[in-house]
């Protein structure tokens, strides 16, 4: 479906040699120096530039959240793409205080919303099945949800975009992710689940008693990404697994955000490994399981603020950082520049 | 010297109310929350403001780097503060990629640089005396160096400045900061020291030794902040002390960086516990005893990038984090207005 390939590493040496002659200790940047490095591997620019950053929310509604297995009932979902739409969510707030762009995505949720300029409307049904019961999906709205995906990012590719955020909105996704993570990982539920959002214990419980059903139902048909999907969900993962893929092969800086973001990157790397070259994981969030979804991947997210909230906040606040890694890269003075004793 | 009084908690309550009604899960924005929290208090407003922040880079020499144990030559403090005016350092493109003002203090570095409307010439001396054979500076300029300190802070705080960030440079002020450490937490020496930004373990070893021959020495006479800054210095570190104090005082938002500014924190609160309201941890550095010395203040630093650069680096970075708590807190809807059930 995608051709990705790793950025060049010819200029590598390159790009390390001004890192380390800028005018400080050797390595005393620490991870705003990796940072720089992959965006100069990406870009292959003298200069690096974040042009037009874009924060795309996927939102989708689950079957599964029916149970009742959230803080919030089903209807938030769309309440709060609402409010997305209004501008009074924390996304908005972090995307307009850090000058980025954001568009929503409406990949399936329950109630189909009025047009708005800010919306894409990349409905695949009206929310995902019961994945407890029943195939969250069928495998054709798998591919499909994938190629939308890939459609929203190529919308803000063709706009001058270079570097995408993902976020995303809908009541009973971390129990789609767990199931994801339980099924590449290959760990038992309870080292995957979490609180989501901060249900209590009966909750958890029944959760937990619904993955676990649902994942002894489809175990043998989880063979790969797009089998893993059809059988757990959700919309909005499948769409934002296709956009990070089109993004690395676009070549585009890509910010993955916590828990549900980090479960789509696991599946795009799972297809297209050379995809992780052009993704930077912005925060651990809360959720307990998403630690060890970082480890799978060899990730060092820049943020660990305790947030647990999604909708891309943690990429949002991670854009700042990225730039002041090109700033440093481009604008730092060498040791030789500045006449500073090596 | 100065008048510090702790925030008004009179409005806590509301403050709390305003951010748990606001459309998100109960304290799902982690930190974020705890930093509003603490600047509506501290400004006492509907709507949180950051005016014109500021950073101050306090620059100086110290004696004891003439035994060679920093990475570089004494000569390179005034070559970085050439740097900082020509705007070529890692703090410089910070300030910038975060639109934050910045002003150099030469607080008594070896040759006095010529003039420059970046900078501020607030000399106690060329440079301290070795810490090793006696004490720093003469207690008449510990406490000079603190009111200059307050001056530079009152500087900005005329121009309508809210928030003021502190930065250093100075090579071998390390050592001085974990003579404070040390004195201050009672710890023995290998417990506070580090290797700055990268020394080998034969100038480790001979920092070590000089340090602890220097608290010898000074035992008995560092009982209290102002005799702790004669006997082991900087000058920029107690123009910091100053600084951090004027700006409390002034109820202002103050970032507090990383290993030397949080010695200098700790110097501060020490003298005014209630300062600490209005202090800002910005970033654990991977000096190894910072984590203890922000244990010590109960802090929990926004960023753990793995910098050990100094110049404020961390502060500027953690700007865009707090202008989001800002942001959050000022335009994020309530539930109620945004029609959300809870």
């Amino acid at each position: 479906m995608f051709t990705i390939t790793l950025p060049s590493s010819a200029n590598q040496d390159a790009i390390q040699h001004k890192i380390n002659t800028k005018t400080k200790p050797l390595g005393s940047l620490g991870q705003l120096e990796n940072i720089a490095e992959q965006i100069a591997l990406i870009q292959q620019n003298e200069k690096l530039s974040i042009e037009q950053p874009y924060m795309l929310v996927f939102a989708a509604d689950h079957g599964i959240a029916a149970h009742g297995i959230s803080i919030a009932p089903q209807a938030v979902t769309q309440q709060m793409v609402a409010n997305f739409l209004h501008g009074g969510a924390a996304i908005n707030c972090f995307c307009r205080s850090n000058d980025m762009a954001m568009m929503v995505i409406d990949a399936g949720i329950l109630v189909e919303p009025d047009n708005h300029p800010m919306l894409l409307k990349q409905r695949i049904a009206a929310g995902t099945l019961d994945f407890s019961q029943q195939n969250a999906m069928s495998r054709e709205q798998a591919v499909t949800a994938i190629e939308y995906g890939a459609n929203a990012v190529n919308h803000v590719y063709q706009q001058g975009t270079n570097l995408v955020a993902f976020g995303e909105m809908g009541i009973g996704n971390t129990s789609s992710a767990t199931a994801i993570m339980a099924s590449i990982l290959n760990l038992p539920i309870d080292e995957c689940i979490g609180r989501g959002t901060g249900i209590d214990d009966q909750q958890l419980s029944l959760k937990e008693q619904l993955i676990t059903q649902g994942l002894n139902r489809h175990q043998a048909s989880m063979v790969d990404p797009i089998s893993i999907l059809t059988a757990v969900g959700g919309f909005e993962i499948a769409q934002i697994v296709g956009g990070m893929l089109k993004a690395a092969e676009n070549k585009m800086v890509v910010l993955v955000d916590g828990f549900i973001a980090t479960a789509a990157a696991m599946l795009a790397v799972e297809m297209y490994p050379a995809a992780k070259a052009y993704f930077i994981f912005c925060h651990c969030s809360q959720e307990a399981g998403h630690q060890r979804m970082l480890n799978h991947l060899d990730a060092s997210p820049l943020l660990s603020l305790g947030l647990r909230l999604g909708e891309g906040t943690g990429a949002a606040l991670s854009l700042p950082l990225i730039r002041s890694a090109c700033a440093f890269y481009n604008d730092m003075a060498s040791f030789e520049q500045a006449g500073v004793t090596v």
